[in-house]
């Protein structure tokens, strides 16, 4: 066959499988697997190396207003750069509705700003209105247009939705196969956390820990899980950061809920001890849910290798630690003022590779899981995440054994830190393809603006997930039943 | 010794034990148990009979208006009548704040409705309007006044507290020793399903059951309890009706939750199959939360055995089955529209012990536990629900061998009828001394109107409560030493 | 009335309740309860003084001969006397049958021993050889002179009565309301280790506990509950030391089993490393189950608390640290040659007093179900462990004050060592009655040797104890239905 | 690329992923994955039919004699066309140790029979008598032959291991890298009820279930994994037929234990009235564990679906229905002298397909990973049981719209009945290659005798595992740093 490019006697490794063999790549997608291709106008010669299929990144903020106003540091370029650099072949950004804002307003917007992505990329569709006019015409126009997940938050007072907003959104959710991704904390409980500190005047870094208590997202979880079981609709908990989130997660799914979820590195990394870091150096470890105990790190690890997450994400949010980003409200903000969330989309999958498979905690195929093919299904990405013919030529070569220590540089982002810094890591991502394109070679960037694509995802298909069963169903199903 | 009255030769139990022997009374106390006691100026013939401690009757909506604007069928001369020939000696209603009123004046309200009452009464005060006002002098002024449990409601527009103004009560809660009721229902849930139901014009009675689903209770009831562990203040669900609600009581009470619950004879005994009776017939059994199915019930009696619940409460809320109750909207109102309650606070203990002792599902000793000591225990009242020197001689004798069916004549209440009308009861209290006096004797009314006072009661006494402990409540600990 | 004693103004608690009153005595039995008794022959003041029910110490080997063959160094003298101290009145120690016995020997030969006891005393039933003859007419005997409970092992190779031997005993429990108590380690595990450890020459102290792993014990636990869920008869396992097995105890127990439990003071205070003291003086600290860690100890606390555990019981098994008891076989002995067991029928009521109620882990009237009411009711004690007319006047006063320090003097025993020795205690019995006569006075004793007599036990009353359901027991009912 | 044959245009499904594609096959193993392959000197065109690994039957008693000394009615041959015609494309049977023999004398035994193998093969071996000769040289013998998993029983008096015998072997196993397989039934409760009907006179078919309780697997599996956590060694319990059984091996994974499960489609599709069929007609249904009642179907599909169990197995144990089986010793032979067992190695994958992907229970590429990929995982199967390059070319095309009714004669074995008999079942495999070749082409039978090949088993690759935590293992992890 007349193969674009051959990657040759690789270790390949899929969410369910490692062999060795070649890939051959056509027109940007994957030809043919054998284990040996002979043709291939380029060779890449992967022996000794592990190659899988690149990583989907699906929790990142680029180019996107936070609603306290904050624009994130990383673009579409810079964003797709670090990204690459990090492993992945593909992301999924969000497009945030502003309150008052259409959808159509808010699609046509992110289209304008993906223009210059290195990678494929598509967003999840953050809703903050969910009006009537949303719910009747924006949500079915974004579908249109391949949009076919949902993000809703439960806390900040100019996001959060509401628990019957959310339940509108379920139900059209539902009703066109999308699935809602939900920041479960419980916004009261932070508030009067907040109130409470600030009446003592206890307002450092470290406080910020203390002001979204665990409780706060254990609580948010279960009742997230509770809507969605009323609405039949299937949701997906971001950045789940305790054990007692994970635990209810587990229960439920067991139990028949529709529930996927994710947690992130910097839960298994990082402690609140970090918050407390001297100086506003804690700033750079403000991010919600924030971080927790060393306790919770192996709680988590233990739900990532036992199947309670489908994904590992890195909820990429870059604020600078200056006054653009950290301390837009001054370099001696009070921490409910300090912009929340960490820069980490180079970082997720050297991370989860070296902690996680390289520590002997996750297979190979589990990590291929938890980075790329699990986001893939769920998100509806049906040519990303497999090394399979006819899937696209996302695909990264790894070099199982290179040792490294993780600096700023290393990130390619726009940001002037990193929480990671000083880190041993094993294993690097050495070449990128994105529909069989080196984004990165051999540790060199290749890309050129604007070569990724938006990418339209299918709905989400629920055929492999068990059907819900039990009383409290039964009885959303009668009324459903009943009333259609 | 001189007594007043003895009762001789009855099946004596307790909350631990059963025994026969007689009790002295003395100036409407318990001056002294024994084997055989001479003396008394009246001596009562228990041979044969249980004596046990009069009942308690934690939840009754007596002389209270409801939010919507109804007045219960019941004043405290009808309700008190009503619940003495039920086996109670005393009961605790609600005084319930409207939005906007002082708790000195709710306060007020109640005492001088309280007049006509022929137990011994104190209330739980409802609280619907936590402003600065009511947390800083209003709850202090009612614990002042010997009211030592709030209730606060999720649901019901007009009521529904918010979390934040749960955690504002619950933290004065804690400050004083006072237990917060709950009604956790799922205000959203319920609204949402009420739209849904409302589009498709689905208002018969039998709709209410499936307004407020089981979902809505155990989401409710599991945020209450983060809420309450975030306070680390004491909490007890009322009228549990569900499986999942039960079960997450009990999980939160092993991880060490301060939380007491109670389950209502309606949920055990009825079904939502009756809420689809004939007609509007339906409407007398509108109450919320809803009726549920018969596997709810095998399920709630599992966990009274248990021990998850400490009490059965009846829940009396009685409205008439004309236009000044049920129909105030009208007499083929939509089911949002009927007034939510049902009557049942004669009906209580019977039930309790005809489908509890006499079926064996429970011991006498639990029984004495569920109707009275518990209660007791959990609400500060310190003279009563213990037959022991020094208490207040509230006494119920039984025959346990009584059968009959009931009428809506046994109710002794002001209301036209009982969702009880036709069971079949083992088991009949015969004679109901408070203070010593008869308020019923051998079936028959002795009690005159007035004879009841109000009795304040004492903080909670959290020393027979397991400390909590786990890394969420250490947090919150931490959180709390740092900042006392 | 004309009371022999009264015992006046103490605090009076009960398993259920604490009231400050008198206890008027007659004929060795408590005749009366009051605010104030007059008369009184003799009137022992109790201002503040507690009053409880002298412990039932049910689990104590007294004048035994173990297995292996070495004689217990207490006898019903000095085992009583020394339980006297401790805050008892009534023991129940094992008679244990040996391999051949009848038993009717074993019990004449009991009888013989405990004519000289100072307490009121029974004996539960050791069964080693289950042959037809005793199922078939020893046990009714034994039934027969008030012998309700057997105990079995499954562990020890001359004890370990096997699966089916023990449902065949268990089936003759269920025929006559007998109840069943266990000790349960997987003795082929138990073997596996010591061969384990023998192999390379492991033989010290210390490694006794690694011989009996925790999990053996989980394992039995659960074994031990199936075969009594196959029988249908009610089980009691002994001092259960591990947070696996009392997992699973409390878990059977709400999906129905009739499993009662309790834990002992040992597992509570000591731990693993005591075992490793210098030299030989580990050997004082062998006892099977094994000392086991820390952590261990805040999950039995916690299960004691939450009602997993019905008691706490001393397993006092006294062989002195010389070569009549703990080196029988040698000074110098390999661990699995030390005789097991330690002493501990004086120490297991102060503990608990001091680390339980005093150090608020527990209320008073749950220190007063652990240590006297539970057991009675477990063990058909129908006449004592309660505070209440009719009941043997069996009575403890503390001083909840009393500070001291735990010597091997303060036993009582005929022991040589305690393993509480040095232990800071707050809280003392006083004064101890045994059907009204005092055992012990002001801390002096009063008794009579031989004045304790063995007392007849009820069948178990299973009245409450939850009726088991699921789909197992229906099976096992079926079956049971079909066939009887 | 030259390739021997071609699938062309096939749903080519994998444990991970399903797709449309071709398969290259060369010198009998997968070359190459494309969505267009050209050449292929034979092409088989798939279109509109699901390609999938052959199944692998993990469980299937062939040409074994029992420990009651009934020869299964299947040989090497016909056992092996009939798992072809199933869908299975190689089979692990048993070669079974009888008590006395030497291990190399098993295996030589077994090596005989399989010569005439259509399929390739290899053995599990069944250890009935761990002699220190089988420890020591017997397991390593097997092992260096490529045998990788034993097998014990926990149940039947002539082949019951005992744990300690059991823990001998899993020590070795450990040493080794095996997995032991267990038949996990307490011994003794089925013994004791045997003993229990035969004093009633029961011994029809149906008193078989009620022989062998539902607690004696929920015990045995239980005890089984505490054994296997004690040795640190990974087990597999086999034909899982109870909810609490497979409660408990889903608690004990995701608590760490090293445990892997299957159930069989017996346990789904039939019940334990099959047993009461007229006459002796239910001596058809007898085998152990029993066949259970219809709500354990439901649990079990739930626990299927939720991953609780790694596969689907057949358990084919093939006794005719006459003397030379099932009436081995009489036509009416009481129960516990009817042959255990029942034929179904043909039906497990069309029942799987038609009940669970066709019915919606499951996905596709579940049906792959219970069907194949898993046995192969699990059982070291290096080069079967997935579609990838250089695999075995085992591969089986389904038509998944033939709908057939289930007949004696599809199942192509040397029985005389099929359980499934009449079932209804909608997809079939047509066509079936082992190596490349077809065994099976559009429904008729290609194979020759003896064209099948043993396959020597990799150990066990423990790295998926998630590494056991907790403090009973760090106790047995600490004992066994000490010792190593």
């Amino acid at each position: 066959m007349d193969f674009d490019t051959v990657i040759h006697s690789g270790r390949i490794a899929t969410a369910e499988d490692v062999f060795t063999g070649d890939i051959g790549i056509k027109d940007g997608r994957i030809a043919a697997l054998g284990e040996k291709l002979s043709g291939g106008a380029e060779r890449i010669d992967a022996g000794g190396r592990i190659v899988v299929p690149g990583g989907i990144e699906a929790h990142a903020h680029i180019a996107q207003e936070s609603s306290a106003g904050v624009m994130s540091a990383d673009d579409y370029y810079s964003g797709s750069v670090s990204a690459a650099f990090g492993g992945n072949s593909a992301f999924i950004p969000f497009a945030a509705q502003h309150r008052g804002q259409s959808i159509d307003e808010v699609l046509d917007t992110y289209d304008a700003r993906g223009q210059r992505s290195v990678l494929d990329y598509s967003y999840h569709l953050i809703i903050s209105d969910p009006s009537e006019q949303v719910l009747a015409e924006g949500l079915p126009q974004a579908f249109a247009r391949g949009i076919t997940s949902f993000k809703v938050f439960m806390t900040y007072d100019l996001m959060n939705i509401g628990d019957e907003g959310m339940l509108d959104i379920l139900e059209v959710a539902r009703a066109h196969g999308a699935i809602t991704m939900v920041h479960a904390e419980n916004n009261a409980m932070v508030k009067w956390m907040n109130r409470k500190l600030a009446d003592r005047g206890l307002t450092a870094p470290r406080y910020h820990a203390l002001s979204r208590p665990e409780l706060a997202e254990a609580e948010a979880i279960h009742r997230a899980i509770q809507l969605a079981k009323l609405a039949d609709a299937p949701i997906f908990i971001v950045h789940v950061s305790t054990e007692a989130g994970a635990d209810i997660v587990r229960r439920e799914k067991f139990a028949g809920a529709k529930v996927f979820s994710e947690t992130c590195p910097q839960y298994l990394a990082l402690t609140r001890d970090d918050l407390d870091r001297p100086g506003m150096e804690g700033a750079k470890f403000v991010c919600s849910p924030p971080l927790r105990g060393p306790e919770t790190q192996a709680a988590l690890w233990h739900h990532m290798a036992q199947g309670t997450f489908e994904s590992l994400s890195s909820d990429h949010a870059p604020y600078r630690f200056d006054e653009t980003g950290k301390f837009l409200n001054g370099a001696d903000a009070p921490y409910p003022k300090i912009a929340n969330g960490m820069p980490g989309i180079a970082m997720r999958l050297p991370y989860l590779f070296s902690e996680g498979v390289m520590a002997g905690r996750i297979t190979l195929e589990r990590f291929v899981a938890l980075s790329s093919t699990n986001a893939a299904k769920t998100f509806g990405c049906t040519t990303k995440g497999r090394i399979a013919p006819g899937m696209d030529a996302d695909i990264a070569i790894w070099n199982p054994e290179a040792e490294w220590t993780v600096t700023q540089a290393d990130q390619h982002d726009n940001m002037d830190y990193t929480p990671f810094e000083g880190m041993r890591i094993t294993g690097r991502p050495e070449t990128v393809l994105s529909r069989g394109a080196a984004v990165i070679r051999d540790g060199e960037l290749q890309a050129t603006e604007g070569q990724g694509r938006f990418f339209a995802r299918a709905p989400v298909d629920m055929s492999g997930i068990p059907a819900v069963s039990g009383p409290e169903f039964d009885r959303a199903c009668n009324f459903d039943t009943e009333l259609r």
